[in-house]
């Protein structure tokens, strides 16, 4: 039976150290501050901009919310962001996806000043990860996370073969880019690979980020090896599950994250503890 | 036997539609400029200069050499770097590598204006590549000139399984983008790459940038494939060669590019390409 990787215990300590991270910068004279912004009534936007403002308040980082009606233009939206680049308490801005159809969400993106885009969606930043930079930049939160989680239960990546099923920019993408920044071999699958399960089984840590409900069945998957699974699905009953077939998966995987309880709890975590490194990175504290 | 790619005659084929678009550009008023900065005496970097100059003369192109010596101090560079940034008859500015030791290459080509960064290396272009953004963008000549070829000579790429051996920031990490972007599924190997020719034997296309003279035998290709040999090596005569053992995995490949006369001559026709891009894209028309 394979390792059960406690996303919620790892975002505990995570969240405790940030805590800690905000106290001392406090000391200081700077207080974190994460501007969220979201724009329309979507239901689900809105459970997680709260569980965003709670965490942050917990944490003692400085929290806005910035509740946009559907009907607003891109111009204004763009405005509001600006406000926030302009700012100087405020280090970390968060636009929820989704946003209505008619603004264009990259663009509204790139808006944002990329030392404040505590997303790490901005391209500037995606490219600084992509080539590995040495200088600091906000990455995206749920693969940052998982990259925390395989450290913290001392899950080795360099020259392991890395497969990663699903190529969003939140998180295929910038997950292949941290693996194999962590040295690797990376091999990143999607909608057009053919005969998925002959990568899957080849891959000693399995990323899957596709949004189709236990796609991922034990035969799919190499014994021993590391899942991380970032699916966020609903079953037939409505109840929450992922894309890996958990039950019969555990069985001969090496480690694996549940859902819920594994990744989830991850990013949430990440993202404040990236909000604290990006007023730490800031000019902030008059340096 | 495979299928030669000829790299010599899609270069020309390249550089005859560049000089077409140059005189349709300068038809509008526009002549495209290139700038190249070249720093200290090395003479690869000379010879390569030299070959750059030429070629933009030859398709028209506005083209300006600085030569600088080699004691020239970080900050005097960038600003040389940013009087063409501010040059309207410039579009395209490329600084010719490798740099002095004392001066951080990455912070000079974070200099360059990112609608001016002829090579794709700026951060933001190589961020617009990696989410695959709909947008106008430099990429990186030598993987785009690859594209070109697999494109010209029918190879399909959607769905097929390509490997890139060699993760550097000028070929095999932008390479690995496109390759994805063009829907192949994509494994980056490296030299902490475990058993490599496991991973080059699945390849249905093979890119290869190492350095490293005929890495790639017969026994490392899949019978077949497409293998792209970036190499420009010298072997134990002094003979430019490649990464690839040309003669024996021609045996086996279903299409090869040879050393030289194969990837050489499109990277330079593809920063001719490039350079006209940038300045159509420019706002220099008046539009």
């Amino acid at each position: 039976m394979a390792i059960l990787i406690d996303g919620k215990q790892l975002a505990k300590e995570l969240n405790e150290q940030t805590k800690q991270a905000v106290l001392a910068l406090q000391q200081e004279g700077v207080t974190p501050g994460l501007a969220v912004v979201i724009v329309g009534e979507d239901p689900a936007s809105q459970i997680y901009v709260r569980s965003k403002r709670k965490k942050a308040e917990q944490l003692g980082i400085h929290s806005i919310v910035r509740e946009l009606p559907a009907t607003i233009s891109e111009a204004e939206l763009i405005g509001v962001v600006e406000q926030f680049n302009a700012d100087p308490s405020i280090h970390g801005i968060l636009v929820q996806s989704p946003l209505p159809k008619h603004i264009a969400e990259p663009k509204v993106v790139r808006a944002i000043l990329p030392t404040k885009d505590v997303d790490g969606f901005h391209p500037l930043n995606v490219g600084k990860l992509y080539a590995n930079t040495n200088l600091d930049y906000p990455v995206a939160c749920t693969p940052k996370g998982i990259m925390t989680m395989l450290e913290k239960y001392h899950i080795e990546v360099a020259g392991k073969e890395a497969v990663v099923v699903g190529r969003s920019n939140i998180v295929g993408r910038p997950m292949a880019a941290l693996l194999n920044n962590a040295d690797a071999t990376v091999t990143l699958t999607h909608r057009f690979t053919q005969n998925l399960s002959d990568f899957t089984r080849r891959a000693d840590i399995l990323v899957v980020a596709t949004g189709v409900t236990h796609l991922i069945k034990k035969t799919d998957v190499k014994p021993g090896a590391t899942v991380i699974d970032v699916g966020m699905d609903r079953d037939a009953e409505g109840k929450l599950t992922g894309d890996v077939d958990f039950d019969q998966v555990q069985e001969v995987a090496g480690a694996i994250t549940p859902v819920p309880g594994g990744v989830g709890p991850m990013t949430i975590a990440t993202l404040m503890q990236q909000t604290v490194e990006l007023a730490k990175w800031s000019d902030s504290r008059g340096k």
